[in-house]
């Protein structure tokens, strides 16, 4: 049975397990360092679809199939869908996932979705509310840059702060028995502040939140950065990882080597320039972990990873208004597979 | 120890408290026939703010003040707050709860979300997550129409079916252990889509997916409609309560005398001529619990109430590209105060 430690952590003692995982990418997501490890590259943008939109909530259904099949799995099998994404009103969630017939948990955490899916599903395995469930977010770089910056025709320049919005999807199905990573603890972070109003540069708006999370999560479990092989926000880009080095450095805290950020993994920055401060967007960090971390604890190449995927709260309709850009973080402990 | 039974309810052992609550709302619903029970009501549409959507983010602060000064309570005693709203990026919930410092669960359910949030926070005070977290939600009738339909300005007619968003807030803060009324069951929906694509008639899109999480719950708990003093839709207003009757009609589920609908209980259809087939938005159905539901619990007028808030999964994106309009809907058991 969970039990919280300290303020804001809950350990999960049962440990429930990542049974099965997908990753499905667009063109430049396959020609980054991670592309040889997804499930699915497809490099048209519209992925046999009409619009961009419909073509991110095909992505994120496709995941989720793909991720039940790895699992000899069905979608009646599941108990809940948790999924989000940044599209308003949760479009490419909503559409992806309204013909499986599971029940539905709507979230909205903006680039922190993943996390925050992966959390609740741990935490309703662990509660016994479920024994099977998925997690799953995406985003799309044209339905991103459409609804958020400019028109894609537009061609607008961009600003060496700026990230780049994955056109990627990650899904995760979770369960309470099995073979697999499991999730150990839970952090969900507080919303988080600190006035940076620059909508071209998310990943300073997003750090301290990231900061935040970890001190809390560190504090309640008694624990260092050394006690983990691998600390992976995402998606703080060049700029907020940083600043996240910086903010945690106040406090005493070394990340040294074993920080990594989704937005610099998932993008080679040298070659694919337009990136710029590097990756962005639910699918990054849903697409890293899934691709990437998830594989790298099974395979037992690490075995603690802290998965701190984050999200910056503002819309087009905030920033119009003068308003400065929360953050929020939320972190999931998870440990290698067996 | 919560316990699954049938297929998609959860009964909640140790029965969660809802320990206080709080309505906020503008001028028509306080001139609707719940006015007098909420706890405030600002006629003034810009709640002392500079836009309409600092406005719906106040007031929904505002809520969640109110209800947490009733229980004596303050922010930082909150483990979680599970919220969301309507706007884009969610932006009222977001900015109303950037300040409290407590770990933030965003959702998104459309106008579902009061029972998604009351059902989460009641599902992690279940399982001992938390010893007392927060549900709230709102909408504002100026910043909806202006996002999904024509700017004020235009003053665009409106349809029979049409519903009108409530500009209100309600927010109840739930905890393990005391007195008030008490959550016993959960059914969290899956979507379903019937294919209506007429974004002038909600209530028509929402209506199936309430008659299939009411019949999931009925035939998960064995009960029929008539072990319940009330079940509470909201919003499906005139038109959909009528065809919800119809669709549970050919199940042979009579609803009788028990069915009502927040859309239709905040304003008085006969004298609010504007608001056509009823209200909606996610502040209907909340500002009708807290003002309306809740205190009939505590106050032993009715012992048992399903409270089943509905959600349309729609966005002007997908109304645009020619998308049919899922629905949702959350079932919360709710029984009396003690």
């Amino acid at each position: 049975m969970a039990r919280r430690t300290g303020k804001h952590t809950i350990l999960l003692d049962t440990m429930p397990v990542v049974l099965s995982w997908a990753a499905v990418g667009g063109k430049l997501e396959g020609e980054g360092p991670l592309g040889g490890q997804f499930d699915e590259i497809n490099e048209d943008s519209y992925y046999g679809e009409k619009t961009w939109e419909k073509a991110e909530s095909a992505m994120q259904k496709q995941a989720l199939t793909l991720a039940l099949k790895k699992a000899g799995l069905k979608g009646e099998d599941l108990q809940f869908i948790f999924a989000g994404d940044l599209l308003n009103q949760s479009l490419s969630a909503t559409f992806a996932h309204r013909d499986w017939g599971v029940p539905f948990v709507g979230l909205y955490g903006a680039c922190s979705t993943m996390s925050e899916s992966l959390a609740l599903a741990a935490l309703f395995v662990e509660a016994g509310y479920a024994r099977l469930c998925a997690a799953a977010t995406s985003s799309h770089f044209c339905t991103a840059e459409r609804q958020f910056r400019f028109p894609l025709e537009y061609g607008g320049q961009r600003t060496p702060s700026a990230q780049w919005t994955a056109t990627a999807s990650g899904a995760a199905v979770l369960g309470a028995q099995g073979r697999g990573p499991r999730v150990k603890a839970v952090t969900l972070g507080a919303i988080v502040d600190m006035g940076t109003t620059d909508a071209n540069n998310m990943g300073a708006a997003m750090a301290p939140s990231a900061a935040d999370t970890l001190k809390k999560f560190l504090e309640d479990t008694g624990t260092t950065t050394a006690d983990y092989d691998m600390i992976v926000t995402g998606d703080l880009g060049q700029v907020g990882s940083a600043l996240l080095g910086e903010l945690l450095a106040k406090d005493g805290i070394s990340l040294e080597s074993r920080h990594n950020d989704c937005g610099l993994l998932l993008y080679d920055r040298e070659k694919q320039t337009q990136v710029e401060s590097g990756g962005s967007g639910c699918g990054c960090s849903a697409s890293v972990l899934c691709s990437y971390l998830l594989p790298a604890l099974q395979n037992k190449e690490v075995k603690d990873i802290l998965f701190m995927a984050t999200g910056a709260l503002m819309s087009t309709t905030s920033s119009q208004q003068g308003e400065s850009i929360p953050g929020v973080c939320h972190l999931v402990h998870l440990t290698g597979g067996a």
